[in-house]
């Protein structure tokens, strides 16, 4: 039963053999913006210190003891090692100007200046969110030596290419438990994200205890909301990372959850119940109600006060209007105050919305949608849509984040997440002023099909590349590199409890009824969910809210790293390019999946979460004997029989289609195979 | 790459295959003391409810929330499903007669009836604490069926043989984090123990903020100590799972923490510092001085305030007497009271404590040490040297509890401790009335070498087959049947978030460098940490506590299930038993281990941890070898030549000596081989 992973460690053993005499640089991710290696390395042992010279406060030194508690992790030094001293000798000496905002602010200083040599490191920056950063890129500097582990000597100076790099996580979906998203905003703080975009209230939930309107939660949660005493911690927890917290109330639309308690708030007749359906629904507030801005003075005061953050989003998103069409009064209210369309209606709200959120001393943030004249200059508008609105918002004096090409959701691979660049397309012809108004972007983790058990497999470690696309230099591109170093940094994310790595162990256990799943393993490691939307496209019945997210397209990771190998290895081949050891690789990869359905042919009969991915583990069997079939006759080097080729091709056409909304994407690279026996254009090594 | 897990589900549907009709009966550990299997199966689904009738209170009402939750957890239904309702139409209808005591206490009763149809099921009880227990047998009996999530019909009617079932974890020598040891209170109740006895201080540290006596925490513990408000939680956290939580302060030995802070207490001129090494040191109380029973008596009434048990260990144990023959005081005050050895005066000691303990309500438990004629009748022995001091309590009239066969630390195979009985040897003998004296036992976990990383690596699955002896009726001894069960429960354990079966893929991604540790995961599967005490013995320089606990023999898992598994094959094959598919089995895991040396070699020189590893993984890819030599002499049915034969076997002998701590605990198995090919016992089935 050979396993796929083994590819891994062959890959990187050929490509690091070449180089074994040279000074190893771990990976960095995001890439600093400055970046000298030196000669040397420094040891990290049990005497390991850290001094912190300057500015000293409560938030640098616990930075410092988080940073030690991560080292202890990493090196499996006990607890009891690793200090922060007086003394000068200290290994690791930081020097801090100031202290940072008490609040983190957008446009803080994040640099910082790192230097390494084998008698010690030091780290300079002008703020403790500087040191921050600088003591993460300390932490993906260390590694396993040959005489211990070493931090390789290096000059970083380093800062940030957007002051706003964030994540939204929307938990009105699906509730994420508030450890989950604690361990996600270690992983942020690893790659440097700083904003943490809490989209806390949509269609199927409102999220947070209100003491103010306390029906919002009771009735609009199922009990499943954040107190606001965990709000507070959590805060904290963030601030301590460096990160801030933008809480979203999606309004007028997505707001479902709101009227079960206080149906007066909405367009529509009532009573409203909590959706369980995706999509655009219909009900929205009603603006053109005083009450509805009474209410809103006194929820939205009530969470001003709670979270620090200067910026309050409020969505603004995917209002289709029905309720309103359908309101005799508002329509009445629109032709009395000659609004034209319902977008006159939304932008009359936004500006209503606005006045509040600034009477409470907050900056509105806002969706696409919101983009109208009458938008006062202070907003910002986050754009699902793509640089075009970011580029019109600027030209109107307005800032804006790009999140269009940034929905983890969609499961794409890795690479085309990180060709988005906000400052491309309509963006790239702002003048440099208006291009200051882009202030960055986030990465999105919609909640759709994402519980506690999933999530960090679906935000990493894609996300940890967009983080890359907003820090690092523009000319930072390379997909390759991104990938090689991506995966190492995936591992390392695993010290802080993420379970992106390890999570699907048991829900692969589950479905093959709480046995040894390594044959299903071997087949989940080549698939992937169905990508953009087609989850829905394909369904039978439409998804719902409560439905058990125990099926294998919730174990596949949205972009198998493994095919990718398998397909650079083909890739080799078929170029000519097969280095020793490669080949037999190569087979043993392809005669584990001939072997596998029978491997995983038992658990058929015993649990019925695996009935559905019969046909598929058939098929990666199938692919299997095809392109060991290809293999023989590229190794006898006489040309595959056009018929056999031509049945082959067809029937990889079938396997491409999704089985159980999954995608077997190593499908493409076997047909690759295929296609160079029949025409004999790869070359074996010799043997 | 084959991995040696793949041994697992290929024995499994050998198993299964043949009583594929057979109504599955999903493993229960502990087993009930009556059983019944019935007709049919009720169906888990998303509209699963549960109705508490009878008496109702809410930490009744808790129980039943946890349960739903880790029900949850098992099937992947989502956090707005299973509920607690008022419908007669309950899945499961709950009867409790009483509550049970606010807090959980000696004796009270645990029993349930729990009755599964296909119509639903019943579960009766007379107190909270049997509904907890019958839930913990739902929990288990629940298993993914060809038709849905399924519990099979059953009757059960269930009580335990001993009143206390423990796990001691022994935090003094290495902290460990609180969120480790809820898991494990976790993991305890779903085997049903019900004593979390909590070795608080050691030599090495103190681990428990005291408010009176603020530098017991501050100086002996290097800031690892649990907050009164943690502890708080904790019980409350234990109440809720139908655990007492029993604190153990050992005196007057093992107190070296306590005298950095107050050296008053000692018997030494001090001044102290935490202990870095292991074993019996010398440092003691004064037992002469009228300040140390002061200090206890403060001490103690605080203590006796936090932790609501009826029950206060004192230790006890391991006093070597050094530091009170070098006090000329002490031995002035022995000479006095006529005292005429250290154990009268440790008597001594111990009835002032006794007296201190009682006047705060609780009553005492210490170690075998403290048996003596002096002792009150009410006080409990905890064995750690044997049946006989259990006997020789009973007949004194005092209450005792085994740990002698349980300590987990020796690292000994499960069958090992679960062949130890309480009643047996010497307390077999006792008479009926005596016998009631032995009220149960505790397997332990002391803290040499376990840190949060690797701890519930070593606790479970062991402590599992522990809790069977100690609930169970005492005919329940079947090896073969406990191990079948006990690795299904464990996998099950894995939704509490315990981490035995997980936790050390990073501890080997350590080892390796951060890189994918496969092949290193396939030689730390087939070896055991040494046994009892031989990693001191082994050592070249005495481990400390300050040690980093990153090393293979802090990976490897006490005892190797995938060798278990080999053997059974190599034993089948012997006996001439082999069913079809067993041989390529065989073959396949001689073929990886054979391989594996090379696939491990490019790291030998990229990480110092693996260095030690390197004849170790040798010797694995030898054994390979020899036993797919002697497999091939078996299958031309020629004996293997006598020389050849000598040579592989004295090889073997040196294999089994331990490498790098560990043991490769294949070897006898191959040795089995080489010996059957020799004398060709063994008969292949016919191709």
């Amino acid at each position: 039963m050979r396993t796929i992973f083994l590819i891994v460690p062959v890959l990187t053993s050929l490509i690091s053999s070449c180089s074994a005499q040279v000074q190893r640089m771990p990976a960095l991710m995001p890439v600093p913006a400055h970046m000298e290696a030196r000669t040397g390395e420094l040891l990290i042992d049990p005497s390991f210190s850290v001094a912190i010279t300057g500015h000293k406060d409560a938030r640098l030194q616990r930075a410092v003891e988080l940073f030690l508690d991560h080292l202890r992790r990493q090196t499996g030094i006990t607890a009891v090692d690793l200090r922060i001293t007086d003394s000068s000798k200290a290994a690791l000496t930081i020097s801090c100007e100031n202290a940072s905002k008490d609040i983190p602010e957008l446009g803080e200083d994040e640099s910082y200046k790192l230097d390494v040599s084998s008698s010690g490191a030091k780290l300079n920056a002008s703020t403790t969110l500087g040191v921050m950063r600088g003591l993460q890129t300390f932490l993906q500097l260390v590694h396993t030596g040959p005489s211990g582990f070493v931090v390789p000597a290096v000059s970083i100076d380093d800062k940030p290419r957007f002051a706003w790099r964030g994540l939204l996580v929307d938990v009105g979906r699906h509730y994420i438990p508030i450890e989950v998203l604690k361990r996600n905003l270690d992983g942020m703080a690893a790659v440097k994200l700083n904003v943490f975009h809490w989209h806390i209230s949509d269609y199927q939930g409102f999220r947070i205890e209100s003491k103010k309107f306390p029906k919002l939660q009771e009735m609009g949660s199922d009990g499943l909301f954040y107190t606001q005493d965990e709000v507070r911690d959590f805060i904290a927890y963030a601030r301590d990372r460096g990160i801030r917290i933008v809480p979203e109330f999606d309004m007028p639309g997505h707001s479902t959850s709101w009227f079960v308690g206080y149906p007066e708030l909405a367009s529509g007749p009532g009573p409203y119940q909590i959706e369980r359906t995706w999509g655009v629904l219909n009900p929205a507030m009603d603006p053109t109600k005083e009450y509805t801005y009474k209410f809103l003075d006194g929820f939205i005061g009530e969470m001003a006060k709670l979270f620090p953050d200067r910026f309050f989003h409020i969505g603004g998103d995917e209002v289709n209007g029905k309720e309103w069409d359908a309101n005799p009064k508002i329509q009445e209210f629109k032709r009395a105050h000659g609004m034209k369309d319902n977008a006159d209606l939304q932008a009359y709200f936004n500006k209503r919305v606005e006045q509040i959120v600034s009477k409470h001393g907050k900056t509105m943030v806002g969706w696409d949608e919101i983009l109208h004249p009458d938008l006062p200059k202070s907003a910002v508008i986050q754009s699902w849509r793509g640089q075009e609105s970011l580029a019109q918002a600027a030209k109107q004096g307005l800032r804006g984040l790009l999140s269009s090409g940034y929905y983890l959701d969609l499961m794409w691979p890795t690479s085309r997440h990180y060709a988005v660049d906000p400052m491309s397309d309509a963006a790239a012809n702002l003048s440099p002023e208006e291009q200051k108004a882009v202030l960055g972007g986030e990465a999105c983790m919609w909640g759709e099909y994402v519980v506690g058990e999933n999530i960090d497999s679906r935000i990493w470690p894609r996300a940890a590349a967009i983080a890359e696309r907003l820090w690092s230099p523009q000319e930072v591109r390379d997909v390759n590199s991104m990938y090689q170093r991506m995966e190492e940094i995936s591992q390392k994310l695993d010290w802080l409890g993420l379970t992106h790595n390890s999570g699907y162990v048991p829900m692969l256990r589950r479905i093959v009824g709480n046995v040894d799943p390594s044959a299903l393993k071997a087949l989940v490691d080549v698939v992937e969910p169905v990508k953009e939307y087609n989850r829905e496209d394909l369904a039978s019945t439409p998804p719902t809210s409560t439905m058990p997210l125990n099926r294998l397209i919730d174990a596949a990771r949205p972009e198998s790293l493994p095919a990718r190998h398998f397909s650079e290895l083909v890739d080799a081949l078929v170029a000519g390019n097969l280095k020793p050891g490669m080949e037999p690789q190569l087979r043993a990869v392809l005669e584990k999946w001939r072997e596998n359905h029978t491997d995983l042919q038992p658990f058929f009969e015993q649990s019925f979460l695996i009935k559905e991915v019969d046909s598929l583990s058939q098929n990666l069997s199938a692919l299997g004997a095809a392109g060991l079939a290809a293999l023989e006759y590229l190794d006898r080097g006489e040309p595959a029989p056009a018929a056999w080729v031509s049945q082959q091709l067809s029937a990889i056409d079938q396997i491409k289609k999704p089985q159980a909304q999954v995608l077997l994407v190593v499908a493409p690279s076997v047909q690759k195979l295929i296609e160079a026996s029949a025409g004999q254009t790869a070359a074996l090594p010799a043997k």
